[in-house]
Formats: structure tokens, sequence, C-alpha cells
């Protein structure tokens, strides 16, 4: 552990604001959080994950202790570019505090959810002293925001083959919309990108029979993936959304009908579908829209994001009392949002998601109300509590 | 007129074919066919137009007789460029003949239909000697193909300011689709061009709520456009017809809504319409459509492509007739196609249409049956003699 380190949730937090960790550099980042961990007792691990056509990626694994239950915090210490910088308040890498409020690019994506996992556990192993029985592990990467191939899914797979087994997971992503409290995520929709062309022929505008235009036939394929909603919704899950995210011709000459026309969508989708049932929906829609008067074709792209749920259970329900108590909210489950590392992590072991609010995340002047450090890490420390006690309690009974 | 000239129509034809008057340069086409026309006792002018933005453009028109009725010929030495001369059988500024075709860019479009007009009035003024009382005429220019601007407009313009005024006008462009004598144009479609923006607010896909995707707005109004035909036609027209030409986002993130989307269309309308009530249709059309669910804005360009309508007359029976007795066929009579300088020259006097075999136009390896030529100046022939004797039996009678 560094010399006369602030522990303050504040503290760690603008330690690691201070790390200029752009995906995919590591920035010193982890190197500090090793070192941070090393010194209070943990076995650190620094596995470097490389793969042909991306940037290596440096990443973290953790654990102190060695018995059962096994609780692991995850995340990440990689945050997304500064853009312009001249356009910030404050420095994006200075940590810089104003009116009780911490800027800085991953304030609350995600280095300030790390600096309350790290305080909240530094306390209670302090407190706990030789009592504690339990594991406590830290599974971080570099590439979240990146490619995400050298980070978790390889990090989880080097922790299996060592013959890592972890009970529980909790992701300190920021997951909440507006207040401290608002929302855990129990799971995330699957998403699904698919490439729609339109064959035509080109021709002149004032020849259209000799001619045909893909135009007409995009808008009538388009038009039967969005008539109908994919589904109403499941108990845990918004309904399954389609959204175009682009249509492209590109011609320009206004005299001239295209040979082509390209579009792409995307679709958010729920529990109710892999993405082999929803690819499947997607060709038998368009197919029937399609009959014999429009030439396409179909290009879905692999996916690695399906849909998850983990069930709610009494580590969720003991999440949500540690929430309720230090914030007087009671937090919806939700699974609404873009997808997370919680969709790999889930074939490990139960993983929800809980951290700071998300509302400045990615955008210029992302910060975080300093009181809202101190009342995560409160929340993190009651859960680290919580957990080992009624794994006593448990294995008293 | 230079000298040991050769003046079939193969051989007209050939010489203007060898000056690479590719819009906007003259290439020598009009200074050889000013001497030719010179030589054959025409007074000739050759005014250069200027426009701001514009390249200048070299015309040509020449005059012979003083008296009336006064037919007019007209046409255009420019030619389109001849894209990858490797790809051409035979150079496209070599005029060579192989097999009874005579090749090269302008073979039809419209250097043969120049050389058989030349070579008709050369026969018939030689023929008629000082019994030519009316007056026969050149309107030839070197922007036809280009901007428009420095061509068939101002060189009318400039005309009537100089007080020549015609009876009867001849365009000599392809006309025909398959076969010489297929088809005189009357009259041609007008042209409308829209630019439609469908306004959104940009967004992540994972949450489609804080964003508007503006593709089906989009899909909307375009579907709205197309929904309904225009009308059905005329007697003398095809059904008006609207056709998307591009439509583009340009989003490359498929985890993006993006803010906006773009479409072109372009209609070619018949005499049942102006560019002001059909351009009050559209608007009406997106109205209804949009509601108060897509915002979006219209931007008609500016259209100088009226629908127009030469109604068919006794000129135009006495082209059919020498059509009829030349080929054996029976010429339709239609307005269907893009446009021509036609639509500028109906403003000075009826216009009709009849040229060349268009099939090759534009187009590598654009060549001509050294028959048509032979052929279609054996119809410009009987035309200009038919409408000479026609106009001297009317005086006498």
């Amino acid at each position: 552990m560094p010399d006369s380190l602030d522990r303050s949730p504040l503290g760690l937090a603008q330690a690691l604001i201070r790390c200029p960790s752009v995906t995919p550099e590591e920035g010193g980042a982890l190197a500090w959080l090793g070192s941070v961990l090393e010194g209070a007792g943990f076995t650190v691990h620094r596995p470097r994950f490389s793969e042909v056509g991306t940037p290596d990626i440096d990443n973290l694994y953790a654990r102190i202790g060695t018995g059962a239950p096994y609780l692991l915090f995850a995340g990440h210490t990689d945050v997304v570019p500064a853009g312009d910088t001249a356009a910030w308040r404050h420095g994006p890498f200075a940590g810089t505090v104003a009116d009780g409020v911490l800027y800085g690019r991953g304030a609350v994506d995600m280095k300030g959810g790390i600096a309350c996992m790290l305080a909240a556990a530094l306390d209670y192993l302090e407190a706990a002293g030789p009592t504690f029985t339990g594991s406590l592990g830290f599974l971080i990467t570099g590439d979240e925001e990146g490619p995400a191939v050298n980070g978790t899914v390889k990090l989880l797979e080097w922790a299996r083959s060592r013959g890592e087994r972890f009970d529980h997971c909790l992701l300190g992503e920021p997951t909440n919309p507006e207040h401290l409290g608002d929302m855990i995520k129990i799971g995330r929709r699957g998403s699904l990108t698919g490439k729609l062309t339109v064959h035509g022929r080109q021709g002149h505008v004032a020849y259209p029979h000799r001619a045909e235009n893909p135009i007409p036939g995009l808008l009538r394929l388009a038009g039967a993936l969005l008539a109908e909603p994919l589904d109403g919704g499941t108990r845990h899950f918004d309904a399954s959304n389609l959204e175009f995210t682009t249509v492209d011709v590109g011609n320009p000459a206004t005299n001239v009908i295209p040979a082509e026309a390209r579009a792409t969508f995307n679709i958010r989708f729920n529990e109710g579908w892999t993405a082999e049932t929803l690819g499947a929906e997607i060709r038998d829609r368009l197919e029937r829209a399609a009959g014999n008067a429009v030439r396409y074709s179909l290009d879905l792209q692999p996916s690695n994001s399906p849909a998850f749920l983990t069930e709610p259970d009494a580590f969720t329900d003991l999440v949500a009392a540690a929430i309720e108590t230090e914030t007087g909210r009671v937090p919806k489950l939700s699974t609404t949002g873009g997808t997370s590392d919680a969709r790999f992590i889930k074939d490990a072991c139960p993983v929800i998601e809980f951290g700071l609010v998300g509302e400045t995340m990615h955008q210029t002047d992302e910060c975080v109300a300093v009181a809202d450090l101190n009342r995560l890490t409160a929340i993190y420390t009651r859960v680290i509590a919580a957990y080992f006690a009624a794994a006593g309690r448990a294995s008293e009974g």
C-alpha cells in the first residue's frame, strides 16, 4: 500500500481519476489499485491478454481469504476519451473537487464505483480482522469501453482455469438514473445488429421501367420489421425494441435510380429470445414482406450479447436492504439500459449491478457528489458485512 | 466550306466526331460547322455566353434566306465524356466505321443528327437554287449535356433580341428507342426534385425513449409520397412518376440513434401539373402524413423543366409522312423520356423532335448504322422540301 494513502472514498477516487487510463491504456490505474490491495493483504495477479487485431490489455484479479463464501466485486478502470478537454470545467484527469462535487472522466463510470468497493473492503477487513473466514475478490479489467476482447471474458476464463469459483458477484457500474438507490440491475437485454441490403437495377429516372428502384423495397422491408412489436415484455424485462440506426444509398445524381439501398438496425431483446430465435423471426418477417417483389440480403452480425436475468434471491434482497437503509429508497430491480460485462460474469456466478448515478457518464464534466461516494461506500460495507454475517449464521445453523 | 468536303452524312458525322467537344469544350466542332454553313451561303454567328460559376460556352446560329416561312433545325455539338477510353472497341473520337457502323462519342447524341440535318440542307439548297424563298436556320449549342446555362436559353434570347422569329423547329435529338422511325417527341415531361429531411434527436439505442429516431418518420413520409399515383396520365402523356433517388443517414455507430435522415426524390410530371401545383400537392401529402408526429423540412429545387406539349398539327403530319415514306414505320407521337432543349425552344415556336436511335447514347461504343445516317438525311430532306412546297402552295392558294 502506498505511504500516506488517503483511504477515504474521495481520496481513492481522485487517485484513480488522475491515472489517464483511456482504453486501451492502463494509465497506472491497475498498478495503483494492485499496490493498495496488496497492502491490504490481497493476493494480486495482473494478467495481460492479447489477440491479433486488438491492443494488448492489462487486467487485475485480487483475492483475500480462501474460505467460503466468495463475494466478488467486478468493474473496469478504463474510461472513454475526454473529448474536447477545453470544454471541461475542470481537467478531466485532475480529480478536482468543487462545491462538494468531484469532477473527472470515470467519476461515475466507474472509477468512483471502484473507489467505493475498495474503501468498503479496506474498512470491513480492518474491522473484521482475523474473524474473516470467507473470500473477497476484485475482478477488474482495462477493456470494458473498448473491444472487450482482452478483458472480462478472458479474465474469467483465466480465473476458472486456476480453479477460482465465485458465489456471488456485485458489478459496480453506474446503475442509478437520477438518485443513488434508484435501481439495481438484475439482468440485461441482449443486442443483435442486422444489415439489410435491397438490390435493384440502376437506370435513368426518366425511364423507370428500364430500372428497378431498390428504395421502395427497402421502405417495405423496413416497414415490415417495425409494423408489429416483437413482444410485450416479460415480468422483469421491457418489450424488445428494434431501431434503424442508418439508411444509406449515397447516390448524388438526382436523375439516376440507384442500384442498391442499405439499412442497419439494432435490436435490444429480452429473455424471450436468443440471437438465434430472434434472427429467425427477422428472416421470417422479411421473407413474408419481400415475397417475389423485393430482392434483398440480410447480414446478421454475430452477437456476444445475450439477454440474461439473475433471478432475484437472498443476495439481491441483502443488497436492496443495504441500499434502503443508507438511502431511504427501495431500489427498482431493472434490466433496462445497454449491455455490460455482467453478460459474461453471469456464466460464472449470479451477478447483479449497483453503482453510482449514471447521468453524466461519457459526457463532458462527468462528476459525482462526494456525498454519493460516501453513501455508496456505506452501502457496499453493509453488503459485505451482511453477506459474511449471513454465511456465518448459515454455517452455525 | 473546307476544300474537298465529304458532303455525305457519314463524312460529315466523322468530321464532327473527330472534334473532341466534351462539354464545355468547343473542340473545333462549331468552328467546322460554321465554315461548312458559310460555304453554303448561310450567315453564321458564333455567340459566346458567360455566367459566374459556369464555364464560358460557344454557340452557333446560322440562317439562309430572309423570307417566310422559317424552318429551324436545333441541336448540340457537345458530348458527354467518353469514360474509360480503353473500354471502347474503337477510339471515341476516331470516327471509325466497321461493318457498316460508325463508332464514336456523339454518333447518335447528336453529332450524327447534326450531320444529317447539314447534309439534308446542303442537298436541298443545291437542288432548289434560286427558287428557295423561305428561311432555313441552325441553332446549335455547346452546352446541352452540361449546366445548360450558357446554351440554348441564352441563344434564343440573343436571337429574339435580334428580331429573329421562327415558324417551326425540328430538334434532332435521338428519339427512337429501337428503330429509325419509331418515335417523334411532341413534348416532354417536366422534372421536379425535392430534398426531404426528417429531424429527430440523437441518443443511445438502449434508451430509445430519450431519443427520437428520424428513420421511422422518413419511412412514413416516403410511403405517403409513394402511396397514391399522382395522376393517371393524359392523352399524350404517361402518368407522372415519383422516384426516390437516395436516402442517407450516414451513421456508422450501430448503438446510436441518429439525429437526422435525408431523402431526395425526382418527379417526372405531365402537362396536368406545373412545378407550383405539384409542389403544393407534395407539401399537402407530407403535411397530412406528418401530422404532429414527424418533424421535417422540404426543399423543392427550382425547376427549369416544365411539362410541355406541342399539339400535333400539319408540321407534325408532314414529318410523320416523311418518316413513313423512308422507313415504312408510322412513328409514335410521344412525350416519354428525359428533358431536352425543346423545353426552352417551345417558347419561341412549335417544336418537335426526331433523330437517330438512342440505344447507345452516353454509353461505351456509342454507334450508328451508316444506313440510318443516310435514311435520316433522306427524311430531313423530304421534310425541308415538303415544308417549303406546302408554304408555296399556301401562298399560291
